[in-house]
């Protein structure tokens, strides 16, 4: 056990910096003013350099080494494997191009934020280039360090044991039927009415709104927090999760559903195992399955007619200056499920959003594998968002490639997660009503044994197992497109 | 200049980490839910090792020792003898005592927090007493380096230069003369009559209020924030100052001049000279200079006559739905220079404040000098409070010793400071008087003079010179207490 503990230690010590790089993290989206970038991400590369350092440690190869004869439990082994598997991915990066990679993460991102508004792609293609080039190097290294693309490779920090080739299968099934199905729910949705009105919804009524759906999704608050970001996102550490949502006054309808979202990746977050705090083994297994959190609480629960049924007059006690009407539960379910192409990801329909993300898939793919050019985006952007949904974003790159940050940060490699986590959220809940009945605890809004359910089969197992093996002892079979096929069909045609 | 340069690379270093412990530190105090402690308490006290680590590399006094060598400016002279002050004070402690320190003092002040709320000595002191038991060993391995008594090695970390035999002379000579003022005082005002009235003043209006001062006062928001602490404090880094404030719905006066009191300190912050960042030459000179800003804002300008004529049409614009009397210029100044013994310091005004930091000094300095014990805090606090300012404490922690935040994390040896920079910007502002026109700038609210002198004078001064020099420098002068008594009887009588 020597070694196993001298990795423990190592590992927790990892942990806390980790923290603090999550805190500041959140902080510089939520909380710092702009005049405090330039010193922050001097300080951030400084630490992230540090936690790389600690990552690569001469001594660990030693001990991982040793470790092996350790005797340890089947906790323990799988604890070192996870162990190992982040020490692997560490390693092969060199420290120069880790920093240069968040100095350049930070800087393209921080003049991101008025750039977008300005839609200026000259302008942000000034940083982004060399984003570009530190993310296909690392790919590069990456790769023929694993054998892998460098494209597969970067899919691997992310979505362990998933390739391109597998992708390509999923994603093409997946679009060979999606856009049929997407416009004969749209000419089904044509022939209904929804009543929706012009009027402004406060920030403060849709905040107060929105903090009353994460107790009763029952977000600890004791444990959390929810604030404002220009880009929604999940951040914080286990013991101190910071969600961040933002508003927009005259729709309620997405900033409400953004913090469903962000409510699920938060649970998931909070419901790790306590014993595992600090330890690789006790993180959330992947970037799909933690995105399977936020879309089965987005997806699943909250846009289901009895999960709306009981929003609807929590909706119109909070509104009360708006028009009533609008908050009837079957004319609010209506509009939870409105089908309808746009331009932006985060705002698009659960239909619609696989599009966006295959598009995304196809573009990094071949950037990452050097085949096309960092400035051939916005035309091959346009192109696909042209045939997948049938609208231009010809000159319009604050609706295209400049609506979201992953890339502005490097991370390339990420975006195939959010349409794998929908697939898994769909056979989750499959897998769930065999078990739950999930139509009662709905309608009564006794939520628990959904979470139990959660709880038990994912949050508390965090990295034990492979995806693989959390998937089908969860569910008793492998990831298929079958479940997310019928869950789409069955609620909207 | 080669070991010059080695040593400038690492403070900057060094001076990355703090930043990030400085905005983990605000967010612990300003935005973090109770459940977040631990984890970060644990984080915190990883950090504060870390950077101890690096303040105390082994490297480091060979550098130090050949950097003698290098041919540097006087500049680079002052800024190696500031590195060199900080390396000594820092080598001295053991590592161990350092986590300690940090954990029992996190672990404490974060209980604090509800103890105080229940005036809980008794629980209080389970974690209290390993703070002071800490503190004591920290001062006892200080004094033995040093050659200092203990306190007066504690003294030295805060205020370099200062010791308890002047202390004794100073406090000696204020508390001499200061109760008999303070009652000529009273009296004078007892036959004034002040309009006040018992009314709600929103946290609302007083933030927005508190918002518009700070711009007059030139706080920069690109580079800093205002929020909401239970202790008012200003944090944070130069390039992002974070103060905090707390409100009481029933009394706008002590958050207002709180407000401005932070304002003084992060406008010292923020005016530190750039092209020392980093770097121990360009902080602040001491605890009691950075007092003496904060002082000086709220002392000298705030509660003058000319800046509350100008304030008062302000706070009548903003609290709309309040009694308008009360703003009358006239009497808001008289509101403003209330002098009225009570419990609380940092609600104290100007007149009494002096006696609870000498009565905190004389408890201090015993402590670390082992001749009185924790348990005694109580008795001799409320002794004391009778003594200066006719008040019993007797089993009133909260209001007590259990009042503030410095003993709780074992800042033994600050509180010296609040008094000391009391006098120093008395002695300022009598020397700003022989080239700037104050009234006539206070009175037409053009306070750009009044900055150019402080930045000149202090701020861009940083700490390259000794407190000794940069007083000499401003006022032509050693420290003396006669302006800030004839401050005080121009103000008064």
């Amino acid at each position: 056990m020597e070694n196993y503990n001298k990795l423990v230690e190592h590992y927790k010590t990892i942990s806390n910096f980790s923290h603090l790089s999550s805190i500041c993290g959140w902080d510089a989206a939520a909380m710092m003013p702009s005049g405090g970038n330039q010193a922050r991400s001097e300080a951030m590369a400084q630490l992230s350099l540090h936690i790389h350092q600690l990552s690569t440690a001469p001594q660990l190869e030693e001990w991982f080494e040793k470790a092996q004869s350790d005797e340890l439990s089947a906790d323990q082994q799988a604890s070192l494997a996870e162990m190992k598997r982040q020490w692997q991915l560490t390693t092969v990066v060199p420290e120069d191009l880790v920093k240069a990679k968040s100095l350049a993460g930070s800087k393209c991102e921080h003049a991101w934020r008025t750039q977008r508004g300005d839609n200026d792609w000259q302008g942000f293609c000034k940083n982004f280039e060399e984003v570009v080039n530190l993310s296909q190097q690392e790919a590069q290294i990456r790769g023929e360090q694993s054998g892998l693309t460098p494209y597969d490779a970067m899919l691997d920090i992310y979505e362990p044991g998933v390739n391109s080739e597998q992708l390509d299968n999923i994603f093409g099934d997946l679009i060979s039927w999606l856009p049929e199905l997407t416009q004969q729910v749209i000419e089904k949705q044509n022939a209904e009415s929804v009543y929706v009105t012009n009027e402004n919804y406060s920030t403060t009524e849709q905040n107060a709104l929105g903090m009353e759906i994460m107790k009763l999704l029952e977000f600890d608050f004791n444990h959390g927090r929810l604030d404002i970001s220009s880009h929604p996102f999940c951040g914080g550490v286990p013991q101190d999760v910071r969600i961040t949502t933002r508003y927009d006054e005259s729709d309620f309808v997405q900033s409400l559903m953004g913090i469903v979202h962000e409510t699920g990746h938060a649970r998931y977050e909070q419901g790790l195992p306590k014993q595992w705090a600090g330890l690789p083994v006790g993180q959330a297994r992947s970037m799909g399955i933690h995105e399977s959190q936020s879309l089965f609480f987005e997806m699943q629960l909250g846009r289901s007619a009895g999960f709306i049924k009981n929003l609807a007059p929590l909706a119109k006690n909070h509104f009360t200056g708006n028009d009533a009407r609008v908050f009837e539960p079957g004319n609010l379910e209506k509009i939870y499920t409105r089908v309808q192409p746009g331009y932006i990801r985060v705002d698009a329909d659960e239909l619609t959003y696989p599009a966006h993300v295959i598009l995304r898939y196809e573009i990094e793919r071949d950037l990452m594998n050097g085949k096309i050019s960092y400035k051939d985006i916005p035309e091959l952007w346009d192109q696909k968002m042209k045939q997948y949904l049938g609208l231009s974003t010809e000159g319009n790159y604050k609706d295209g490639c400049m609506q979201d940050i992953h890339w502005t940060d490097g991370a390339f490699g990420y975006f195939p997660s959010y349409t794998l986590g929908a697939m898994y959220a769909a056979q989750f809940m499959a897998a769930m009503k065999k078990d739950v009945d999930v139509e009662n605890a709905l309608d009564s809004l006794e939520l628990a044994p959904i979470f139990t359910w959660l709880s038990d089969n994912i949050w508390q197992k965090a990295s034990r197992f492979t995806t693989g093996e959390l998937v089908s002892q969860a569910t008793g079979s492998q990831l298929n497109a079958a479940c997310f096929r019928s869950h789409l069909e069955n609620r909207y045609l």
